[in-house]
């Protein structure tokens, strides 16, 4: 389904591209990650939806696309399901450092973290993203009970990482390499999404 | 050494009070809170430091009062030790919960983390607060093993209890009650102070 974009180009392409990013942006700060969709982006653009969805896929990809993510929970939440459950925890971990780490100054996922302390829309955008695109998902493959719960312990953790690493800079978890953050946080991410729980 | 307000109050006192305040909440601000000294709030205020102390006791008291913390750090960390190491990850979520609920809007404690989201000079100031106030001496009085790492993790751990049910109100973590919650967020923090570490 996801062909971002095909390798002959039109004359156009790029400020069609152009136009659909700049609406979907738009609507993704005005009305949320939930209440976008990928008809709405395109009436917003003046072009058909069929052409949103040939250019960006999926209104994750969407997403990704416009929030300029440097990796897709599309792809993300399969690839870490790939390898089964065990350890499943600690791979998170592992994948979400090595993303950020490799975002100079973490880019658009700490903007949009930043942007969430700041303000509801945001907080609520960043929310239904989590929720509908990586947490949620992640939690119901895991196939435990009480998937939304799971889901919202797991984000606690991940953004009190982030907040702890990027934004207050605790020592010494702000520096530490992730092979040694991986294996210590991992276990709290692997409770939650698989262990008994209370 | 904690006399916050003596009984007989003289004229003028609550005019001192003030000025002291303001001088503590501009420097906290302006300097953080490592760089900030009862000596130099003393002087900021144009009174003798021995009267910021006679009003407001430690630094950690007085950045409790310019900061309007419902609760002080300083009487806080040894209430949480005197049960003892046994559950006092548990008993260190309810406190947190406790408080932070019990405080409409979350108040300042919420004002504080936004701030740290903005801008790096409040990070800073909440970072060295967290380190030296509540975790550092909470890690260290467990007496096990890399207390900074320790004390990090767990500022990881509560931070994003803050965030994701404060600010992007992840449900059902959001709204659950404190009993809830605290029976199943306690172990992660319990084996962050006293559990092996990798």
């Amino acid at each position: 389904m996801t062909s971002p974009r095909r390798s002959g180009r039109r004359p156009g392409d790029s400020g069609t591209r152009e136009a659909i990013l700049a609406a979907a942006k738009e609507s993704f700060a005005a009305s949320g990650y939930n209440a976008t969709t990928i008809r709405g982006v395109g009436r917003a653009a003046g072009v058909d939806p069929a052409l949103v969805h040939h250019f960006f896929g999926t209104k994750q990809d969407l997403f990704a696309a416009a929030m300029e993510l440097p990796v897709d929970p599309a792809q993300m939440v399969p690839a870490l399901l790939a390898d089964g459950l065990d350890g499943l925890g600690e791979r998170l971990v592992r994948m979400f450092l090595l993303v950020w780490d490799g975002t100079p100054g973490q880019g658009p996922m700490l903007a949009l973290l930043r942007s969430a302390a700041a303000n509801d829309q945001a907080a609520a955008m960043l929310r239904e993203f989590l929720t509908h695109a990586i947490l949620g998902p992640l939690a119901r493959a895991a196939g435990h009970d009480r998937p939304e719960l799971r889901a919202s312990l797991i984000g606690s953790q991940m953004m009190g990482l982030a907040v702890a690493r990027y934004i207050v800079r605790l020592e010494p978890l702000a520096t530490a390499d992730a092979d040694k953050i991986a294996p210590i946080i991992g276990p709290t991410v692997q409770r939650y999404l698989t262990g008994d729980l209370p």
